[in-house]
């Protein structure tokens, strides 16, 4: 029998036209076998710790987990239970992975031009050897044929990471996080680099579910009774050095604004006492972050980690399946977003300090050109992180390159990080970059605005160099 | 003598690019000729209940009724009153349809590289025949060509709707509407689609000027005296009921903003009650509109009409010109618009119904990647509408698909509409979004993003399909 | 010994596929010597005044005074005091010119692909004949080769004018400012067209440091005495009157937002007389100046001075810097902005009137389809200034007529200046700008949008007729 194949061609995401795509090749080629850098993502430490680990079956390695695949598929009227997305309440999903499988197999022409799309033929291809294309016909045969890999030793998490030629993977952590499995990586006496990242999230935003709960964990963790706030502050920076210990070189904070405030000491002792009893209020919560943010840039400064900022998501905007499922199914939703105002009280007070790296996210692209590249373009201390999440893609990079680079150039950027939770797309993704970023210089080049021994040099720094200094590994 | 002639080039708004536009044109080729769907627009239902209907002279079919085209003349300096647009006052305006031609023709560079422009030379072209470009030189030649044209039988409405190969049409109706025109179509025997849609903003904006009256003719029109809210939201229903009768499929909404809010029962009653006293305030009428959009769409869920929402537009921005030739005079101007907060209350209560297709339309295109596509590609009851208005336009849907595609796909997509009063313009911008779309998926074809095969489906849905299954038509 | 040399394409910055290349090359080849309208800008008259006017060391003409490529360097961690930036404090900063310069040379791969890096290649091929890339290596020899130059009377500011190709070149000028300079050009005999700009933000703008004594000033340089508003009012007119006898046909106005409301003159006056005792609150800041741009726009339509207004900078928004070394040290942020409602009051006052040219310049991007492109092309007093500061570079170009064309078309537009304090990057500047227009229009002509005819009369008058017509020159 004969299905249609996919057809990866060794030219895509080039332009067309032949003197670009020609220079394009040249650069892609002369950085595609650099290692890969992955200096933010959200991989499971415990892949790794367990040196047997196997990813499970084709659905549970590549729908369940991914809430890029299944909200798709839920835009459309596909219920998550018939997705095997499983329940908070227990209720009844769907337990038949083959049948998963085949639905989404079905559906599978809604990723048509989309990443997902891209980086799953990719994965398929290059990960698992397969040729024809996902299709209601060919669902079950290539159900087989990845259920066969994953029963291999070469397609264990370890394995993977050799083939895949990771020279460094860091994970994303919450302050309370005993880094156990970072323990056992580290005593397995593997040579694989896994690092933890600091994100203190749960213990920082004081309107988060479960704040209190995290702030007791945060106790007992840190062995310190936090009754205060500057108990509070001890605790974290006793955390930060455990996780440098550990291997950390950076931490993460998300934040629906970037609004930035120093607080009194009185002040924000009065707001910490409200939150532990559970009466602090919105606007509380708002400036409590606020001043956190800024005091997290002043422990960076100290204990010399890098600060990643992750700004402007409204999480879990639809309450039904958040009440269903949880958080983190594909239902958080960017929003606009203000820098300029907003980061004027931290970089005021720390951004002339070049000891400080503070890499800025967003998802307000608007901000760009308009906000995030001036201050990046002045600030020492400020750099901007690449396209994140709805913007990891082909358009998403062409904008954030042409938006970005006039005004901030590109050693104000940070390189690339595939802030992903699916370990086997990996490749694909900085794969996908490597050659957007080389089409670019590319069409730079076409253009007479770099020259070739320039555009060289840049490659090397996008793909790999960037994200090494930034993130200050080795 | 021999004049500078229209250029139509067969490849016209494809990439130079040669394998770019090879298969564009393979492409664009199998989606020429599908029929037109017309879902949405502004054509006056009366050209076709009479079947011997003309367009009167070429200013009056192209110039006087078109506030793209006497826009741009009024931004140059030219006053209103010189292209005969009739004042409210019923002050003297130029009568002279060959002279305001002329000037219209003098002042015909004023369109290059616009959408206006190329919608007008491909309707001299295509639907006049003519041949020479329109200059001071050739301004009568083509006026007696054009005039020739609409006193042939072939040039009247029903004539050329089968020429242009429509399959269905729909209008725009407020919700008073008897709809007498659509039942003279419907009771001629003629086989041409034309439908209504149901489009309430008259009665409930509650700040539109003349909204009382409004309420009164929807008493009479719906037979129920509506004294409170629960009648008018009864009288509602009932038009609704009736419009479907008449062959709607779909409803319209316009709003400056898209808050929407759910009022309790008492709350609406007390604004509605204030309302028909002439005292509610601005803020009444903001919460009364947020609650009106959201009871439209449990409506929608409950008859099936397809509810589209087009927000955005600060209507009379000049009130001098409104004051003296009343609205829709090319003085509505964009705002800033935000729907992750805005359409929380609506999505939250509707927006996991599949029985809800909910089309969403903006004038601001910051709002495509940041906020309408993650909510399209999550909620299974949102739709996102074609680039809307200023951004009909090659460009305007260049942007949209790069914006949008890749988080939303092409499926939370609805296909083409043309939104226009100007009937012989139909064809011409239709086959823009064909070319369009068709070299925007060659665009993708090239780069290797998706096969030919997938193109070719997309092709004939962005066409023909996405709007024929959205609208619920056949 | 052999070093890497510039490359300066003679298709610089022309898409790359051949047939649009060609046809850009040719409209760039009847525009490229046309001579330079500079209708705005920041060159110092002085350099006209004095006929040996020397630009001093290299150091002294290109990096010293341009916050452009200081900025660049600081962000990167190169204190300014390092770049000899002079402090306010007069503390110590580096004096070495060539120390200075090496420095430059050491971190020149910053600007890679930014338009400083482009024009300044540009400039050291096309002005100074230099061949050599500047490197670490070269930079003394590049030293060298400058400082020769700007030895040779070749080199005076008064030679370059003329073998720039300059027709007209406009300063900017305080209102309080005696035009000294300008009267001695005039004097001199000398046929060089410089004119001013009345730029009176110092006396409008009350929360400026040193309104007071600015009032003062004006005065002492209007004979009247500004003891209340409407004295105020008439010294401002005395001044206009007084610039425009010196040769302006222009003012310009900077503020923070695009605000408009008109005040009462009892309004205005107790504010005025607030902002007399230093008692002004922030708000009456706002609305003040909201009122005099309104004031300006009244005043353009009387004496008939084209009305320029640039918003939309958060200046210096690093204060250890200002503190330091003053303003424009490469530290203003664009902010969001809004037009549609902000200038909602001016544009009904005084935008139907086609006496009055307003031209508005903004900083935000997202406004240009939303609200510019819509306002000027509908009210006949608007027009839309080219692309400004961060955004007048190549993406900044195409940007700006990928979202304005389409609404507002060629003819709402004023063509390109400069802007610039940098005397000897003025051609570089215009050359860019030529250069991506015609490639603009050829990307329309290969696309068949518009015709070659077209295209050619579009290119001259965006290299020269729209802004010699805006600003009413000649």
């Amino acid at each position: 029998m004969s299905y249609p194949k996919w057809n990866l061609s060794p030219d895509r995401f080039f332009d067309p036209e032949p003197a670009q795509r020609k220079v394009a090749r040249e650069l892609y080629e002369s950085i595609a076998d650099l290692p890969l850098i992955c200096p933010h993502g959200h991989v499971d430490p415990r892949v790794f710790a367990d040196e047997d680990y196997s990813f499970g079956s084709p659905t549970q390695m590549l729908i369940i987990p991914d809430h890029y695949v299944f909200r798709m598929l839920y835009s459309q009227g596909i219920p998550l239970e018939a997705l095997g997305i499983p329940r908070r309440d227990g209720g009844p999903v769907e337990t038949d992975h083959r049948k998963i499988w085949q639905l989404f197999a079905d559906h599978f022409y809604l990723f048509r031009g989309t990443p997902t799309g891209v980086w799953l033929a990719s994965e398929f291809v290059e990960v698992f050897g397969i040729e024809e294309k996902l299709t209601s016909e060919t669902a079950q045969l290539i159900y087989d044929q990845i259920e066969a890999c994953l029963q291999q030793p070469e397609f264990r998490p370890r394995a993977l990471y050799e083939r895949f030629n990771i020279e460094v993977l860091t994970t994303t952590d919450a302050a309370t996080d005993t880094l156990e499995h970072h323990r056992r990586i580290r005593e397995s006496g593997w040579h694989g680099d896994i690092r933890p990242t600091f994100r203190p999230d749960g213990v920082v935003n004081i309107d988060t579910p479960g704040w209190r709960e995290e702030v007791c964990r945060l106790s007992e963790v840190s062995g310190i009774d936090i009754t205060s706030y500057s108990l509070y502050i001890q605790a974290l920076e006793q955390r930060r050095a455990f996780f440098k210990e550990m291997g950390a070189t950076a931490t993460d904070h998300a934040a629906e604004s970037a609004y930035t405030e120093e607080l009194s000491p009185a002040e924000a002792e009065s707001i910490f006492q409200r939150a532990l009893k559970g009466q602090a209020t919105r606007d509380d919560a708002r400036r409590f972050t606020a001043h956190m943010i800024m005091e997290m840039a002043r422990m960076s400064i100290e204990d010399g980690l890098v600060m990643q900022f992750h700004v402007g998501s409204f999480r879990s905007h639809n309450r039904l399946i958040y009440e269903r499922f949880g958080k983190d199914m594909g239902a958080d939703i960017p929003l606009e977003t203000e820098f300029t105002r907003n980061l004027h009280a931290l970089l005021n007070k720390y951004g002339n300090d070049p000891r400080l790296t503070f890499i800025v996210f967003c998802l307000d692209e608007d901000t760009y050109a308009r906000e995030l590249a001036p201050l990046a373009g002045h600030y020492p201390a400020m750099r901007l992180g690449p396209p994140w999440w709805f913007y990891d893609s082909i358009n998403g990079m062409i904008r954030y390159r042409d938006l970005v680079h006039e005004t901030a150039g590109l050693y104000n950027t940070v390189g690339f990080n595939d802030d992903t939770r699916a370990f086997p797309s990996i490749p694909a993704r900085h794969d996908l970059w490597r050659r957007v970023e080389s089409n670019w210089l590319a069409g730079m080049v076409v253009r007479g605005i770099i020259d070739m021994q320039d555009a060289r040099e840049m490659a090397v720094d996008s793909a790999y160099g960037l994200a090494k200094r930034a993130y200050r590994f080795g």
